[in-house]
């Protein structure tokens, strides 16, 4: 209910956010401004001022005239002049009132700091949701409650009650924990990461991450999009603004409450309900989001993103003066799946005449401990412009002759003259580089003490190629042979049936409306029904007892298998009845499902999980019965689920490599596996009523597939 | 060759490595000592001074009178009184001279600092191998050469090029890369980090880190060890020192190269063989090591196991002003495997009782964004005092009413009044909380600014735990039914056969001299050999060709399956024997394997590689044809492998799993199994010649085990 105001949908047309009048008002009224040091309406208001806002201020309060020598009003509808952006820092028993009034002067939007709503339990619910009703009755959009506030360096204004106003910058920071936003301007201020927008998200009741990453996004101030979230309200849309926001400039997240304490923790923080952490990392990484694991990472990535350019490949060159921290980094290259870069001839060459005969001119290159400014600008030079060169790590420690100032200006230089390579420093000792450091810093070149960090952020920027690699459109064709009307009969039955489990017939139905290949599977309530089919599909046939209660068939006798003849069948018919009637005497038996035993191929799993934010989750991998054991299984969201994503959703497995032929074997049938996950996907896409669904096993030959044993439930 | 001088044992009496004339001598000689700014020489003796040494100081330069104050000697043996250590720092072509002087002269220590030996090729090697006869000729140790020195400031003595002299610590640092070490030093320096002993390793040409690993663990200054190699030369040797070492206090590593191209940078760096990364991995683990994986965590460990007590248990408690970092912390204590402590009853009632409503008492504490110092004072005291805690860590984000000061005292009240547990901190934020974090840093409390590498560190330490659990002894009890001359009797056979492979049979005869229940094989060479074979191990039974040379026996008719009867053996005989011969006229045929076949069991794999450094690594896990592409292995070595150990090795994998009982499946005689590997251990400790080893598969039954399909190779 909560979430209508923000999603803006009008049949297929997507209207595109506006927060003009939030973070570039033309006009800014503080509804609870005080001319008393201490109160948060005296800090915001001072913060607006100092922040060196440009437009009009007005400062609502009823019992004052004049604060900080602007004129002061009793209320947002009685100041003369329209207003824009409304920051409410009233008790919150008086919230909705002043909301009132700024909705019928005509406010375009508020940003509510004041705290009492819906994190305090069921009474600051109700009042936020009365809050959002009048926001949307009067067409204003809310950022709040209960936030620290919103800065917009560029702008500039700082509408907050942080004490810190940030340096100018090109990160755009959204952060759902106000404490942590706070922490974060304090230390950034300290160490000179600068910021384009900084944004406290607080409760969401109206705007959330989904509309600043979209601001963000179209903002030509902001490079890079950081967020900090414990949870995320409407995963469709989400994935939808992410994904476009994603192809335009880096998004990192950093999604806390991820493990099972940890997501604990987080719904008594903030009442949030948090997904499962498999569900965020696979529609995160589906929608083009880096995820950040830890704090450190979020902000190196952000400033590695803010300061650097994109490397074209993943092929790196070290430079060092040293060779432990090279074999360090060499072997951190690795690590991180990078490549370390292998130098051309020419390059080759050129170090070994100009080099001294024992540095190492091949990748990492020694420069040795005696080289000073020259001969590290000299390698560096021949190093940046090597075509198989996409970065460059210098490394540098302090040993007698090291020349830190001289080899700083040498680096940069080259950074001038090799715009699109990113070189990343790594200046290993103290006071000794500190001046070099302070230069790489202020020319805006990321410095680290270790390689590790470095390695580690040139490996960020690599895997954002990644993101932008991916092809317009979804590169998938219109799938043929889709009957959806069948699937909607079976549906029908079984609903008017009253269960949730469908019959393994039932199941196999779908899965062949759907152009699944799944082996033959058919109800047969008569011996003679049942053997007329097992004639039709060929045998061998297994035959099983067709009931939802029963779960485990084999242990009353309701299962037979390798029937190779109709009388058999028959047989077998009779006995597996009687067996049961037997046993579970009031058991409704639906009659017994006939199913044609298929040559065994390489087993497989293909199933589907819904995520209560995501949508369903289709996995892929090893199948039998060991398959929660072996956990050979990689994850996709159905959502938009690409034929590229498919084919890396497959090489993920150790699946993939049986696939292919191993030790040997004859491949399968990759293409036919991709098509069927594709069906699969649509299938669960198509119909929301699909809450869970397993093909174990499918078996895959050299040509074709065989989904047996096909679980589908419904809710 | 090299080694001999520094692996001291005499028959079973380990002599224990005395270094007192190393790091405590009596008096120094600095030979090339200069009076010129800028030579090695001059640094080398001013540090020496600087340092505050107490012992007798004698520059030795042969053109000087005086040097810096000092009576200065043409040679070292001129210097009329006795002279502990010499520092040697003359031209490379000049150093065997000095060192056989000092010989002459009585010197026990010498520190070669001159570069050019080893690591600059063929003809520095041999200088080298010159330099080390020249010291055991005259019984004195040596350090390099090719090293920046050596530094202990408890003695105080700074008998290095190093220009930062550290303040004192209690952590020893040992570094194979002199650049490393310097670069180090100058970075400890400006953050505070203090040390007991520096050691620079360089070529280790007598020294290694193995004796200053032993000399650290035994020195009263040194709490934690701390090491950056490339390589290990003596990899026994290394890791009995490592073990008792690890024991008495942390040794922590860092070592570099474990990449294939950062092996290659290594090799090319110092001439050193680098292991392989697993058998390292396995063997640091296995001797108590503590393995660093960035520069980062080495230190961040260091300060820890240097300034905070090793906590009883891994459960950690949270007390923060913000919910988010919270969240974060929480979501860092499982990611690491450790747990959010529950606290008592009591603890929870206090924590109710007098914090604000709204402030979560239960783990992390919340203690809101108000909290001042009191409220902060409350909760840690409390979270201190529970015995559930055994860890604490505390957030602070700089809010508004924060006080940074008065809250650092709290937390240092609270550090003496528990101090067997330890308390990190998380001060996120800048200028605002550094008075704070500098007040813990003097205190020696770890300040970080995110919670992540608190939370890091408190898992090392935690880690440490399990180091320390071992019990002392093996824990192993003799293994009986051990037959050495019967193996001796079938290499024997072997070896004067001039074969690497043995056959099945033979292998299967060694499993059997050590208890290995290895599943009948026999060699026959005629049919009523074979059928008499058979008779006695009882049918079904297969038979295979018996030739070395013939690696597909399937695809030459050389196997029979399933056989039966006496009668189907004869003729089985026969036609395998008739479709070799056919197929392959010139192998030569050792006979025909009679194979009894056993019951499937769960399929496992025992099998042995062979490390250069450490040698034979054991293998255990899942097995069957896709044991490569499942890679369910866990590794061990096999040099005193413990029954503790193997019952991890064994817990470490999927397999474990299934051996314990999986989907109602009866457990397997996993105690039958421990006995195995204990088995196949002794086999491979026993015979160095066995280069690898496979068991493929093991069957493993509700009782007992079969061993099939033994191969075994010698060198």
């Amino acid at each position: 209910m909560l979430r209508q105001l923000s999603t803006r949908h009008i049949g297929e047309v997507r209207i595109v956010i506006d927060l003009t009048s939030m973070s570039r008002p033309q006009s800014v009224a503080v509804v609870g401004a005080s001319p008393k040091p201490g109160k948060i309406g005296h800090t915001i208001l001072g913060n607006v001022i100092s922040s060196g806002y440009k437009g009009k201020i007005f400062p609502i309060n009823p019992k004052e005239k004049e604060i900080a020598g602007y004129k002061t009003y009793t209320a947002v509808s009685e100041v003369p002049e329209p207003v824009d952006l409304a920051v409410i820092a009233v008790p919150a028993a008086r919230v909705l009132d002043v909301v009132r009034d700024c909705g019928q002067a005509g406010v375009k939007s508020l940003v509510v700091i004041t705290a009492g709503f819906k994190e305090v339990g069921a009474q600051g619910l109700e009042m936020e949701k009365q809050l959002v009703e009048s926001c949307r009755k009067y067409g204003m959009r809310l950022l709040g409650p209960n936030v620290v506030g919103i800065i917009d360096t560029h702008t500039p204004i700082n509408a907050s009650f942080s004490a810190t106003f940030p340096q100018q910058g090109e990160i755009a920071f959204l952060s759902q924990s106000g404490a942590m936003l706070v922490a974060i301007l304090d230390w950034s201020a300290s160490i000179g990461i600068g910021f384009s927008k900084v944004v406290s998200l607080g409760n969401k009741a109206d705007l959330s991450e989904i509309e600043f990453i979209e601001d963000a996004a179209a903002d030509p101030h902001t490079k890079v999009i950081l967020c900090y979230i414990e949870d995320i309200v409407d995963g469709p849309r989400f994935l939808d603004v992410a994904s476009r926001a994603s192809r335009k400039k880096p998004v990192i997240v950093i999604k806390s409450g991820t493990s099972q304490a940890g997501a604990k923790a987080a719904s008594s923080h903030t009442g949030a309900l948090a997904g499962s952490d498999l569900a965020y990392d696979v529609a995160f990484r589906q929608c083009g989001i880096l995820r950040a694991r830890t704090m450190t990472e979020l902000f190196d990535l952000a400033v590695a993103f803010a300061k650097a350019p994109v490397p074209k490949g993943n092929r790196v060159a070290i430079v060092t003066n040293s060779g432990g921290p090279g074999i360090i980094a060499t072997d951190n290259v690795e690590a991180k799946g990078l490549q370390m870069a292998s130098f051309d001839k020419a390059t080759i060459e050129e170090l070994r005449a100009n080099l001294p005969a024992e540095a190492n001119i091949y990748n990492p290159v020694d420069v040795l401990g005696d080289a000073k400014a020259d001969r590290y600008k000299f390698a560096l030079q021949k190093v940046c412009a090597d075509p198989n060169v996409d970065s460059v790590v210098v490394l540098m420690c302090p040993v007698g002759v090291t020349e830190p100032i001289e080899t700083t200006e040498a680096l940069l230089e080259m950074r001038q003259s090799f715009p699109e390579k990113p070189i990343f420093a790594a200046y290993m000792g103290g006071e000794t580089l500190a001046g070099g450091a302070a230069m790489l810093a202020k020319a805006g070149v990321p410095c680290f003490t270790f390689p590790e960090p470095a390695i580690a952020s040139i490996s960020g920027l690599v895997r954002y190629n990644e993101v932008l690699d991916v092809p317009k459109g979804n590169g998938n064709q219109d799938l043929a042979n889709i009957d959806r009307k069948g699937v909607k009969a079976i549906f029908y039955d079984v609903i008017k049936d009253n269960r949730l489990v469908l019959l393994g017939s039932e199941a196999t139905e779908i899965a062949k409306c759907y152009g699944i290949p799944a082996a033959p599977v058919v109800l047969a309530t008569s011996p003679d029904e049942a053997a007329a089919e097992a004639d039709k599909m060929g045998y061998p046939v297994v035959l099983k007892v067709a009931s939802p209660k029963i779960l485990h068939k084999t242990d009353v006798g309701g299962v037979h298998i390798g029937l190779n003849t109709a009388e058999e069948v028959r047989h077998a018919f009779v006995e597996i009845m009687e067996n049961v009637h037997g046993y579970m005497p009031q058991a409704v038996i639906y009659g017994v499902e006939v199913q044609k035993m298929m040559p065994k191929g390489t087993e497989l799993i293909i199933g589907m999980t819904r995520d209560i934010q995501f949508g369903p989750l289709i996995a892929f991998g090893l199948g039998g019965i060991y398959v929660n054991l072996i956990k050979d299984v990689s994850f996709r969201l159905a959502r938009g689920l690409t034929a590229r994503e498919i084919e890396h959703m497959l090489r993920e497995t150790k699946a993939y490599t049986l696939l292919r032929g191993y030790r040997g074997e004859k491949p399968r049938d990759i293409e036919a596996l991709a098509d069927t996950i594709r069906r699969v996907a649509e299938l669960v896409n198509d119909f929301p009523e699909i809450s869970e669904m397993d093909i174990n096993p499918v078996f895959a030959y050299e040509n074709g597939l065989s989904a047996l044993d096909i679980k589908i439930t419904i809710s």
